[in-house]
C-alpha cells in the first residue's frame, strides 16, 4: 500500500487534504481513484489508513479510517556520521541506512574524505532529504530520518559524543571488539552514534581523537568492507541487536 | 596491499609466475616494481606474501616470503539463492554479498522475477565471475565464491534443500521468527542456504512450496527492505551470528 508522510496541517481528526505535490503523485503517477486506500504518516510515529474520497486535478481528499502507531521505528535512535564521498555512493548509503532504521545522518569531512568542499554539498541538501523521505515511505518507517548539515571531523566526533550514550567507529584496524559485543548491556531506547570512514579509511590519529572523547573502535569482522557496505551492514547489525537481544 | 587469486599452476613452493592478465595489471595498471610485496591467494584458503623479483613486459615473477591461512573466510558455507533482477542490482548483490562472506551464488527465476529469460543471462556469466573475484580480492577473502547456473524456482528450492543443513527464505510476511533466532543451536561449519525474493516479492505459494521442503521463512524486522538491501543485510546477519555467537 502506498505511504505518504504529510505535514501535520494536512491531517485533521477524520479527514486529510493532500498537499499539491502528493495530490499530483496520487492522480498522475500512481493513478489512484476514489475508494482506494493509502497510508498517511504524521512523522510523529502515527499512521493513518485513509480512503480517498475526492481525486481531481484541483484537490485530493481522504477520510481517516483508523489511526495506529507506525511499526517501522526501531527501539533505538541511531545517528550515522558518514564521511562525504562521491554523490552516488553517498545517496545510496542514505537510502539503505534509512531502510534498515537509522534515525539521523550527518555528513562528515574527514582527512581522506573524497569530497572536501562543503559548497559542493549545499545544493544537494533538499535532494538528499527527498531520497531519505522516499526510502522512509517505501520501507514503512514511522519517522523521516533527519539530515544535518555537514561537519568537520573534530566537530562531528565532539557533537556526537555530547548527544549519544554509545559512540562507535567502524575501523578496519580494530581486530578484537566486534560490533555486537560492544553493545552488551546497552539499554533499549539508547542514543547511538556510528561513524563510517571514507574509502581511504580514517587515519590512526582521527580514530585516536575519537577514542579519547569516549568513542569505541569496533570491528565488522575479518573482511574489508567497502565504505557503503560497512555503513549498511553496521547499521543493520546494531538495530538487529536492539530488536532481538537487548534487555 | 594488493591481492590476487592465481591458478595453482602459477604458484610453486617458493616462487610465483604471474599469469599474463595479472602481470599486465601489476605492470601497467598498478605500476608495481621489483621489491614491492603483494598477496597471492590459491583459492584453497592459503595466502602467500610475495616479493616481486622481475617486472617486465615479458613476465612478472615473485619470491614467496611466507604462506599463511587466509583470514577472510567465515566459519560457515553460505549459499545465496538470488532471484534474477535488473543487471545493475544483481551485480551489486554479487559484489556486496561476496564482501560480507557468502560462498556461493545461484540466480533463480521465480514467478515475479524481473528477468525471465535464461538466455539473457548466458553472456553475463564470465562478467559476473569477474565481479565476484574482484570483490573477493578487495575484501580479503581466502576463496572465490562460486557462481552457479540459473535455476527455475522449484529446482532451486529442491537443490538447495539437498545440499544444506539450514535453508532460510527472507519473507516480508513472516512477522514472528527473526533471522538470528532461526539460527539458535546451529553448529559452526554448517551449510546454509538463503533465498532472496524479487522486487515484487515471492508469492505465498512459492514460500509454501519451500516451507514444505523444509525451508524456514524468516523476518528481517518490521521494515520493508528492498531486494538488494535484504540480500546484503541477511547475509551479514547470518555470518555475524556464526562469527560472534555460535557455540
Amino acid at each position: 500500500m502506498h505511504r505518504f508522510f504529510l505535514p501535520p496541517v494536512a491531517i485533521q481528526t477524520d479527514s486529510v487534504l493532500f498537499p499539491l505535490e502528493t495530490a499530483h503523485q496520487i492522480l498522475r503517477v500512481l493513478r489512484l481513484r476514489v475508494g482506494d486506500t493509502v497510508i498517511v504518516l504524521d512523522n510523529l510515529g502515527g499512521q493513518y489508513r485513509v480512503e480517498l474520497t475526492l481525486v481531481s486535478s484541483e484537490q485530493v481528499r481522504g477520510r481517516v479510517i483508523d489511526k495506529t502507531l507506525a511499526e517501522g521505528e526501531p527501539p533505538v535512535h541511531l545517528s550515522m556520521y558518514l564521511c562525504l564521498t562521491q554523490r552516488e555512493k553517498f545517496e545510496w548509503m542514505l537510502q539503505k541506512c534509512t531502510e534498515v532504521g537509522a534515525a539521523e545522518f550527518t555528513p562528515v569531512l574527514s582527512g581522506r574524505s573524497l569530497v572536501q568542499d562543503k559548497h559542493a554539498y549545499e545544493n544537494k541538501h533538499s535532494r538528499w532529504e527527498r531520497i531519505i523521505q522516499e526510502a522512509a515511505e517505501q520501507s514503512g518507517r514511522g519517522k523521516i530520518p533527519r539530515l544535518n548539515l555537514p561537519l568537520d571531523y573534530a566537530a562531528a566526533v565532539e557533537t556526537a559524543r555530547t548527544k549519544n550514550d554509545i559512540c562507535l567507529v567502524a575501523w578496519e584496524q580494530e581486530n578484537t571488539l566486534r560490533l555486537p559485543d560492544s553493545l552488551q548491556g546497552a539499554p533499549s531506547g539508547a542514543n547511538l552514534a556510528l561513524l563510517i570512514g571514507p574509502e581511504g579509511g580514517l587515519t590512526a590519529e582521527e580514530v585516536n581523537q575519537a577514542v579519547q572523547m569516549g568513542w569505541q573502535a569496533v570491528s565488522l569482522g575479518p573482511r574489508i568492507l567497502r565504505m557503503e557496505t560497512a555503513a549498511v551492514v553496521s547499521a543493520a547489525l546494531m538495530i538487529d541487536w536492539f530488536e532481538t537481544r537487548a534487555g
